[in-house]
């Protein structure tokens, strides 16, 4: 896709449409943000605005568009023509990448000609919905991974290619280590780590020909994956070949009770003289997993997390929305019952207590007066006003959040932070 | 992306590499299966295959993707040389998309040279994983919807546009009747359906004129969304412009106590003589509130289906790998404790039973005698082998294989089927 003008639900443009027609152009201010956090998450992180401010760009329309809207037979010229000159003039207010934030506050605010930012609605909930779900959860792994290493091995089971890739992304910011995904490697240069599958050991005769192959093919890098057959005689092998001259720097444990493999095996290897082979533990790996084993002194060295992480199965989405908040300068509010919402464009307030976050207040715009201010224009009349960050910039300014964090909200059990809204 | 090369985990490659270095360029078969169900799925519905032929035929290398490649360091210039001439010459069975499959049951096996075949892991498993998660979903409302209609509006939750966009295929497989989605409409002619969000009725000054500037806008599709402010009070509304001759087709309910709501609505809507104005309800809908209110005989006769389905938020992935199963003619097997696969490449054959499914054998590829066979040879030499069928066809496929389906499988509770490997 070129253009991702019909990355949008169909009644955006009816309403569009019905817009322009009753002269509904005023300026408008439409706030994203997050009712209310699901119950397995203590916090969130911004993540995705790079990805999104990309993807504003990218909202046009051209001939092929047109051609299916105008086959819809709902859409009158005047809107086609509309949408034909469509790009985005107006503002976005937005609070960095890699920031924690929480229930109810405005991570992105579009302000513009109502039927310009109600259109983008579908698009800047999908983008930033994603990468700050996976931010989200990616981050809770590393908060209890207590120095281990921890590597993204979910491209596989992602939601698709593209949630694949901006997973990576996501979690490299979360404090991962890398990714085993090459394409978000190369896109965003996230370092890329990996070894090898079972099927590798399967098709030579003996296991231990697959491990002496692998390290003659990368003596810099042979990790060995021990769980094809039977781990505990794998690793007495690795010893066995390492003795003989093999490089090994490490093995993988794949599946069976890790706790008590991870043990003997460290035994094993310690035992042969292999102290600084290090060992590394995937399948079935998250926050929970990784919580419990370290929790025992497992002795583990690195983790691949995979699945779990990459679907955030304990919490695949967020309560997010896009609302209409203020239009021609005047408030907006729905009353629906459980999904009521403030109006106004809003600034975040941080204060501290000791060096810790104590509380956040979500003032109107403009009317802040202490505290750390979190929201920032970025757009103005559509284009970049500020100069988006790096990748590791962005993960450096999680990790000053996250040492500013309550301790209580780094645990796995559910806290809640105080967040008010004046 | 126009090449979809680096789609994929570095260990593919590293084996590759490895496996070009040692001679290990045998025949292989590699078998995409699901090891085993969800809790909540009793079936699954096969979906993807469309999409992941398009995507191999796309799984290619150019001058960026080898050029990254060269930048990490790892590989070899032979290796580099192997990419740059891939593409995929090997043989693809599979069982055709839409059809109803279960545990252990190869879905796509993919056989060819070692290499060739071992690098196409991450993308297969990737492609036909989201969208058989998606429909096995899709198909649980479908199967408790009586008769009412379902439309996918999900896409602003979806983990990625691609998610979305692919989610919009597999549940018009599913059974949905449409999307909100225009992408997906535009590109696979799934029908589109869409009215208005909160925003258009708070932006005009009372809700009775929105309703009327949506009606003259759109007066054939006059849908009018109630829950803004006051349900009912909207539902009294709608009466009177219709009494005005204003015209409406229906009205939406997006939130509050959607049992009550639904039944007062009908009857303020009736006693108008609106007999034929339609509920549509939207807002945390999945199969178990669809069960819920059409099992009390809520007057609904259509549901907006959302995040809940498109992220498949009860089983937000399958236990679904790639193994290889053969090499040079020889079974492969691991022996990884709860993760064991089963060699050779397999046919599924289906047994009936007074028109219902009564179990299947999962046997070796050209040893079946009796039953159904599920999989055919949809690719040889790289080339396509078979007509594939539209969208259409392949939710005709579904439905006639709902047909067959034991009830208790249909149901939502857990139902085991019976697979029998051979």
């Amino acid at each position: 896709m070129e253009n991702l003008g019909l990355c949008t639900d169909l009644y955006e443009f009816t309403m569009a449409q019905s817009y322009l027609e009753h002269g509904k152009t005023g300026d408008a201010v439409f706030s994203l943000f997050v009712r209310k956090l699901p119950e397995r998450r203590n916090f969130l992180v911004s993540c995705g605005l790079e990805t999104l401010l990309e993807s504003i760009e990218r909202y046009r329309f051209g001939d092929e568009e047109l051609k299916y809207l105008k086959e819809l037979g709902k859409f009158s010229d005047d809107f086609l023509d509309y949408l034909r000159e469509y790009e985005f003039r107006g503002k976005i207010y937005a609070v960095p990448e890699g920031r924690v934030v929480f229930q109810n506050e405005p991570i992105v605010q579009i302000e513009g000609s109502l039927p310009d930012v109600q259109i983008l609605e579908t698009l800047v909930i999908n983008v930033i919905h994603l990468q700050t779900v996976i931010a989200s959860k990616a981050v809770r792994s590393f908060l209890v991974s207590r120095g281990t290493s921890l590597v993204d091995f979910g491209f596989r089971r992602a939601h698709g290619l593209e949630a694949g890739i901006y997973a990576a992304r996501a979690s490299y910011i979360a404090g991962f280590a890398g990714t085993s995904n090459l394409e978000a490697g190369r896109r965003f240069g996230i370092p890329v780590f990996g070894t090898v599958a079972h099927s590798y050991i399967m098709v030579f005769d003996r296991e231990e020909n697959a491990f002496r192959s692998f390290a003659e093919s990368f003596p810099q890098n042979a990790v060995f994956l021990l769980d094809t057959y039977d781990t505990i005689e794998a690793a007495k092998k690795t010893v066995k070949l390492a003795k003989e001259g093999v490089p090994v720097v490490g093995v993988r444990l794949d599946s069976g009770d890790i706790e008590s493999l991870s043990r003997e095996v460290r035994r094993i290897l310690d035992e042969g003289g292999l102290k600084n082979v290090r060992i590394i533990v995937s399948g079935g790996v998250d926050e929970y997993r990784i919580e419990e084993w370290l929790s025992k002194g497992c002795p583990i060295d690195a983790f691949g997390v995979g699945t779990k992480f990459i679907t955030s199965a304990d919490a695949p989405y967020l309560d997010m929305a896009y609302k209409l908040v203020e239009y021609e300068g005047k408030p907006k509010v729905k009353t629906s019952p459980g999904k009521a919402t403030f109006p106004y464009k809003r600034q975040v307030c941080r204060f501290y207590s000791g060096g810790k976050m104590e509380h956040d207040e979500v003032v109107r715009y403009g009317e802040e007066k202490d505290g750390e201010r979190l929201v920032e224009k970025v757009v103005e009349g559509g284009n970049l006003k500020v100069k988006l960050p790096g990748l590791k910039e962005i993960r450096e300014r999680l990790m000053s959040d996250i040492e500013k964090l309550p301790e209580e909200l780094k645990s796995l059990d559910k806290q809640e932070y105080r967040v008010i809204i004046k």
